[in-house]
Order: structure tokens, then sequence, then C-alpha cells
């Protein structure tokens, strides 16, 4: 492992640079991961937009939606060997506070994020703690195996839905998070119903089979209780962090139905809580991922359950990141970019 | 039951007309019950200050808060007999809608609110569908079973914030659904803080046995963390309706703690969703109460589990019903106020 490798670090003002350095070798209970894709979250662009600078700084290197093959491996572990096709569960939690003493160690109060709080998989050989790998099939392809973490996220959201099947499903939002939580919702036997503005995010809800609806356009709520025969929708995803999408959920929420909370809303936006009394709405947080549901994305990467290379538009290599990130920053069509990060077998 | 009795008419314009009329016999499936005592709701403030006139109109007998003895019982009813103590469960359902069907007809979608929609209990025969009574020990005190309903609505909040024996509990508001829900709280092994700015609400709440915070003086959060460990509430219910209230319901919990709406809040306020999804909170609707909630009231307000005599603060004769109102309006230290509507043995 003495051989330069290839990192892309963040420099600030929407600035990658590629760099050759040093691989870190695998300390005690670490791992070394030959790392073959990585995705562009919408937190590295984000990052890309200078607006976590001082979470970051300017000498990281980011990126956490990631597949690879163990390269080598530290004193003391003995979960997985050289050769074993990975990714990467990119939490580290201190064991200590009351969250991880309570068993959600995914919302630990001093949570490490990996790619962001350390650096990340936008390099060829990414050191990790062992803790946070989870095995792949060896016939997994590896830039599907790319979008797991962004499935694990949906896969997260669906799961604290406690979505069951033939229920109904609206998902605000058509975006790259919004078509997966769709796609896991529907594999779960959601009977689900995309609410999207933007038509180039329509078109390509309607070309993975969805039904869709255009509230600009159609009154959301009227349509659901039109399909729905007045009941509304036993589950909501809100994914579009906006105030008419906050206020969409309530709309088309029918009794007792349970509105997951996936966006990340900076903004403190009014919310019906009428409506939470008159339905006994339910509103769920959802953070991240647990290990049972990277086992789950897992299981449904490998078996087609996602359409991986409908919402995979875009690969390119490492030394095109900076490109990349531009191209992705101003694409009205583009879903998820992956960069190639090293050649592996 | 030819005779006639006497009942209490909301006239509009903040004055009720207590007058002579013949009472409603029975009809198939109905039961005449002769009242003994009628809590005033706060609900019952709302029309008497005009807020709900389009709803009632001007020759209503509202209450709802009642207790009872049956006096006749109407063709086809075998589930009650003449001499039985009841309270009444105010609710009745169409049986038709989508929430019907789903089993949850305390919030039917076109439910009829007993004493709001049709008469209600401040007369001395007051006329119900049977399915609405709930029967009495013999020996339960006639003015403590007017305290049901309101524990009722306690015990339907407590039991969706699925409390265990241990858990930290904030109630946010220490009115007198505040204060009920403190201590159905604590009858189920909660440690109860109750967050009340009305240092004559304090005074009752500290005499009641439970820690107090006015956080016009204290910084709740910070008082929560300290007495968790940093840990924060498990559960917190939200009855204070109000901008702060809603601040401070996600300022105190703790991670994935549930937060039960209790209160009705007729704006849109302003929701910290990032905490939400930061701590993986929870958010529950709650409305009135099912048939098991008042099971557990009447078991509670039997076995003292909450202090009548104390949450009972004055009783006047139906005859003085204006003057209640006058007085329960106007009063710091009110909690709750009966209206002795008939003689009951």
């Amino acid at each position: 492992m003495s051989d330069a490798i290839s990192a892309a670090y963040y420099r600030g003002d929407k600035t990658f640079t590629v760099e050759q350095t040093e691989p870190q070798a695998p300390g005690s209970g670490e791992v070394s991961i030959r790392v073959a894709y990585c995705g562009i979250c919408g937190t590295d662009m984000h990052v890309y937009h200078g607006n976590m600078d001082a979470r970051v700084g300017f000498e990281r290197v980011i990126g956490h939606e990631m597949s690879g093959v163990v390269e080598a491996v530290g004193e003391g572990v003995d979960t997985v060997a050289p050769g074993q096709k990975v990714v990467v569960r990119p939490l580290d939690h201190c064991g200590q506070c009351p969250a991880c003493r309570a068993g959600h160690t995914h919302i630990c109060h001093k949570l490490k994020f990996l790619g962001l709080d350390s650096d990340g998989a936008m390099q060829e050989i990414w050191t990790v703690p062992a803790h946070t790998l989870h095995a792949l099939p060896d016939d997994l392809r590896m830039d599907h195996a790319a979008l797991i973490e962004p499935v694990a996220v949906a896969c997260h959201d669906v799961r604290l839905s406690e979505l069951r099947p033939g229920e109904d499903v609206v998902v605000i939002g058509g975006g790259p998070i919004g078509i997966l939580v769709a796609m896991v919702a529907r594999d779960a036997g959601g009977e689900v119903v995309i609410s999207e503005v933007n038509p180039n995010r329509l078109a390509i809800a309607e070309n993975l089979g969805f039904d869709t609806v255009n509230p600009a356009r159609t009154d959301l709520a009227a349509e659901i209780n039109a399909r729905t025969g007045d009941k509304g929708a036993d589950v909501v995803f809100e994914v579009s962090g906006t105030q008419p999408g906050v206020d969409a959920m309530t709309a088309v929420a029918g009794t007792r139905a349970r509105i997951v909370m996936v966006a990340i809303h900076a903004q403190k936006p009014q919310i019906d809580l009428f409506q939470f009394f008159w339905r006994e709405l339910r509103l769920i947080g959802a953070r991240v991922y647990e290990p049972e549901d990277y086992e789950q994305a897992i299981a449904i990467v490998a078996s087609g359950g996602v359409d991986a290379d409908t919402v995979i538009t875009d690969v390119s290599p490492l030394s095109e990141i900076q490109a990349a990130f531009e191209a992705l920053d101003t694409s009205p069509t583009a879903m998820k970019s992956l960069i190639r990060v090293g050649e592996v077998a």
C-alpha cells in the first residue's frame, strides 16, 4: 500500500483538486478499501456550494455513497478479508451518549459522518472502521452497489412508516431520494403516487412506471381523495423540503396516516396541527439508516428492486470530478451521478 | 317522564337561560338519563364566547362532561336498566366513512359531538344513543364521575404516547387538561414535570405533588437536560396551544421522543422540523377518546388516581349556570367547575 493514490480534495469555492497522496494504512480495527464507485449526494452538493465549509474545511476528501473491495485489514479485524466486495455505512458513533446507550447509535449525539467529519470515498484507497462495513454478493455490479447508501436511506424511511402491502402512498418530491423512496415503497407493496412539479423529473418518474401528479396543475388532495374513495393516503413521504410540500403532506393524509419527514428542513415551516388533531396523524422523523436498512438495501439492489440503470444518469472518472459537480449542479435531468474512483476487478 | 324539566339553553352573546321544557322520551336504541353533574369544558367556554355560534346555534343545550343515572330505556336496549349509574361518551359516528370502516369511529369523518351538534347534558333529563353509555360502579361519587370525560381525554393521550414506567415526561401547559394528563401519566409510572407560566396554576400543580418549571424564569430545555443526564424527555404532551409551547416541545425532546399534540392549534405554528430529523422525533395527533379510554378513566377515577377533590374547584346549581360561566371566565385559580344539574340519589 505504499504506492501513491489519487484523491479529490474539496478546496472551497466550488473547487475540487485531484492530487496524489499516500494511502492511509489500516490501524487496529480498521479496513482499507479500494474504492470502485462513489455517487454524488445532495449533501456533497451542499459542500460544493460552500454551505458546509465550517464543518468540512478545505483539506477534506468527501464522498460516502460508495462501493469497493477490501484491500487490507488492520489488527484484530476478522469480519472481512481482502478481496471482499463491500459498502460502507458511513456512521461512527461514540457509544457513550444517551442515544447510543438506548441502542440508537445512528442518532448518536456526537455522530461522526465519514466523508464529512473525516475523509471520505473520493480517493482510490479509503480506510474506515471495520464496524462500518457490509459485505456484498460477489455478482453485484459495483456501479449499482454505489446506490446502496441512498437506497438504505429510503429503506429506513419506508421501514419507519410501517407501510403494509396495498396501502396508498404519496411521495412529495420526485428527486433522487424521492424516486428511491417511491421504488422501495413500491417494492414493499405500496400503491405509490409521486407529486412533483419539475417536468423532467415527472417524465423520469413516469418512465419508471409511477403514477404522478403535478400539484401546480392538479389539486393533489382532491386527486388522492378521488383515487382512494375519500380515504386519503395511508403513508406520506415529505421529500420536497418546501412549505408547499409541508402543506400538502397534511392535506393528502387520511385518518391515522403516517407522515415520514425525509427532507431536512433548515427553516421552520408552518404546519397544520389542526389536521394532526382532526385525523390523528403521525409525523415520523427519520435520519440516515441502521444496519438492517443496509442489509435490506443490498438485497433490493441485488434483486433489481430499484431500476439502477435508470437512476444512474452518468458516470465520470475521478479526474473529471470538477466537471461532474458542475454538470450535476445545472442539469435539469440528472438523477444520480457516479464517480468511477478506481479500477476494481 | 311527562313532568317538565329544567334545561339551560345557550342563547348567544355569553348568555344562558334556564327554562322548563318537556323531557325527550327515549326512542328505539336510546336511553334517558337523569343527569347528576356536568362539568364546564374549555369547549363550552368557546361556545360561551360565541366562537362556535355557527355550529351550535342559539337553541342548544350544551354540556358533555356528565354523570347520571338511567331513568328509562327505549325499545331494543338491553345493555343498561333504570337505576344504573352511567357516564356518556358523547360521540355519535356514521359507520360508513373510511375512518369508521377502518375501526376509528372516534375520528369519523361525520362525527357528531353530543352537547354541540345535538343537545347535551345541562338539562335534568338527557336522552342519548345507548351505545354511548359506560356503566359506573355503584359506590363512585357522582361529582367525581363528572371528571371521567376529561380524564378519558388524558387516558387517550397517554395511551397513544406508549409511555412506559420510569420514562421522563414533560407536560407543557398546566391547565385542567394538562393537570389531568400529568396525573394519568404519573399513574402510568411516568416521571412528570409540568411547564407552566401562570403562578396560580403552578401552585396547584405543586400542591398536587408535581415538579414544575416556569419557562419564563428557567430555561426549560436546560432544566430537563440537567434532570435526565442530557437525555431529554421521552414523552412530551403539548397542551398549551401556543407557539412557545410548540418551540418547547422539540427543545425538550430526547432521541426518538414521542410528542403528543393534545392542544387544538387553530393557527398553523412554526415547527422545528430539523429536530424531528436530528433526533428522530415523533408527533402524535390525538382526538377525544375510544371506549377503552373511558373504561380506564372510570377505573382511575374510582381508584383515586386523580385527585378529584383538588381538581373540582367549585360546584353550582343549574339555576346559577350563568354566574358559573362568568366566574370561570375570570377566575385565576379555577380548575374544574361543575354544574349540579339535578338531584340524584
